[in-house]
């Protein structure tokens, strides 16, 4: 079991392990390369190696729990969260916390141990995107649950344990700090001005031209002004739309087909760094009279998007000490860079 | 030259190379260890391959920029920031931008290419942490540097680029988000309660007892109740103080003592693991009428300590997509860890 905790100071929960948890020597100092590992949990074949599928699109005729699948998601065998338990909300003198109730699942994105995402065929995209959509559909009938957050970690220095590719959706009781910053950014812009702030964004960096990737005409791909990160990239529906699960299928064909279409470019571009992506989307819509989390009554300011954050530099003390960035790479470089290595249409159809 | 871009979506700045940057083939996969390099810069002998010295404490009769000094303070060669030029605050539609003007200094702790800090005599610890107090106070008195950040990154994952003992100083013309979050929630508790939010979270803590790590008469080391990162470790004063820059020779003499010791037995128990650590303090006091830099009008409410990171783990999507960390190590097992390895008196006198 572990335990949300908040931090008096930055005003910040922090899941924090209890029991147990790791030890000095517990911190492996160069974990071994698992490109080839004796046995893969994620391949065909080891299904018995995780707990019991939560959903899987399956090949015609095939059981739970056995191969045949073609997307699998499973719980976490470690998880941060436990589905289980009351939420035991509390006070410590001058501390707060709650237990470590929520979802932490991965998402099996292929039986394919090596394919790259850039790689993979836009039908194949199209159901993996389909199934966050449906996850956190399902995940939000749970009221206690606020928050739910998809995630990918490819490549060890971006936190990846497991090579094969996996997307993880974790649950959270509470609405993370970075997005209700956002929530709030947003909120404040549509009061005083009736108009959604990554709508007025969209807008001025189609004008502006220089850190657009990509447009297409349902989605566009940017380097954002005040990048974090070298290469750091947003992906953007173009029509205002607050709610991941809300999302159409046909809007989410076309997600599937830019998401495929700028890793490729990254991939390409950065020779296949690692690199993290964050799905950002408004909270749990379930309305709960007397929370405090009152960006849920208002939710329609906000505008789902991804980000994608390479791992190419190290975050420093600078970094963590003061909460702000030093980005050796201007954001218009990057966007230039993405927009000459462009996939093309004929490299569609090699994995169907 | 840099600029200080602002996200208006997270309301937080960042330090974006313009001009050229890094471009992609620029980011080293596996730079090559440093341990034994050809040329160390900061070492005696190769003063002329930094710019010229800002301050150096040094052996009588020794000249500038030459061998003979004990602690050297030279600008960083690739600084972040300028020192020259106007700070040019200016808008670009929806976003906002300045000129990247500051400073960004290097302290060269020692002549000792190989000395950790932990096993540095506590008299020569003393001086690297008054030439601290000194440079900010040098920093200060311009008025443009609203924030000086001290902090040190040691080993290769943590940022370091070069193994030799130094630490940084980097100026800013803004105060630092995070430091901005604790002093509103330092203001906060302040203005509801007139104590210090620091102080009160000091005195639960001794009561509680199982997060202090170590209780001097003048100092407290403790594994924060909410800690990010396992074996994350804060130092503070005892003594409610604000301002590292007010602190009397008397209060840094025992600092130095106390860091050294708890740095020492961080890397003893975590074996030499990579570091970050990050002076946290007020802002420089200089009072401007009408600048919306409003703490700075009663930063009174502040206290000053020392936050130390291990570089453990893996900071993963989800710590980047939420601004909430998942720790592995309850604070409370750190500290018996920490408690255990101490220091013995002794020691104190290996390198004198």
């Amino acid at each position: 079991m572990s335990e949300f905790r908040h931090d008096p100071v930055q005003k910040r929960w922090v899941i924090v392990a209890v029991e147990r948890g790791k030890r000095p020597t517990d911190f492996a100092k160069s974990p071994k390369d698992d490109k080839a590992p004796k046995m893969c949990p994620f391949c065909w074949g080891n299904e018995d190696k995780t707990p019991p599928e939560i959903y899987a699109l399956r090949d015609e005729g095939t059981q739970p729990n056995t191969s045949g699948w073609q997307i699998r998601v499973i719980p976490n065998k470690f998880p941060a969260l436990a589905v289980e338990g009351d939420i035991g909300r509390r006070g410590l003198g001058i501390f707060d916390l709650m237990n470590g109730v929520g979802a932490h699942e991965v998402i099996v994105e292929t039986p394919d141990h090596q394919l790259h995402m850039g790689d993979m065929d836009v039908d194949h995209l199209f159901n993996i995107v389909k199934t966050y959509r449906e996850r956190l559909k399902d995940l939000y009938r749970d009221p206690r649950l606020r928050y739910g957050l998809v995630f990918k970690n490819y490549g060890k220095v971006a936190g990846a344990s497991l090579s094969h590719p996996h997307t993880q959706l974790i649950a959270t009781p509470i609405t993370p700090r970075t997005i209700a910053a956002e929530l709030d950014s947003s909120r404040e812009h549509f009061l005083a001005k009736e108009r959604c702030l990554f709508c007025d964004i969209i807008n001025q960096e189609l004008a502006l031209k220089d850190r657009i990737v990509k447009a297409t005409p349902e989605f566009i791909v940017m380097s954002p002004f005040a990048s974090r990160f070298p290469f750091e990239t947003w992906v953007l529906p173009r029509v205002h739309a607050h709610d991941y699960t809300l999302a159409s299928d046909e809007l989410l064909y076309n997600f599937a087909k830019v998401l495929g279409d700028t890793l490729w470019s990254m991939r390409n571009v950065l020779e296949d760094a690692p690199y993290n992506f964050v799905l950002h989307t408004s909270p749990n819509p379930v309305v709960r009279p007397g929370k405090p989390n009152y960006w849920e009554t208002l939710p329609f300011d906000y505008h789902w998007h991804l980000e994608i954050i390479p791992r190419l530099t190290k975050v420093a003390g600078f970094e963590w000490g003061t909460g702000f960035y030093i980005n050796p790479t201007p954001p218009e470089v990057a966007a230039d860079y993405l927009r000459a290595e462009n996939k093309p249409e004929s490299e569609h159809k090699k994995h169907e």
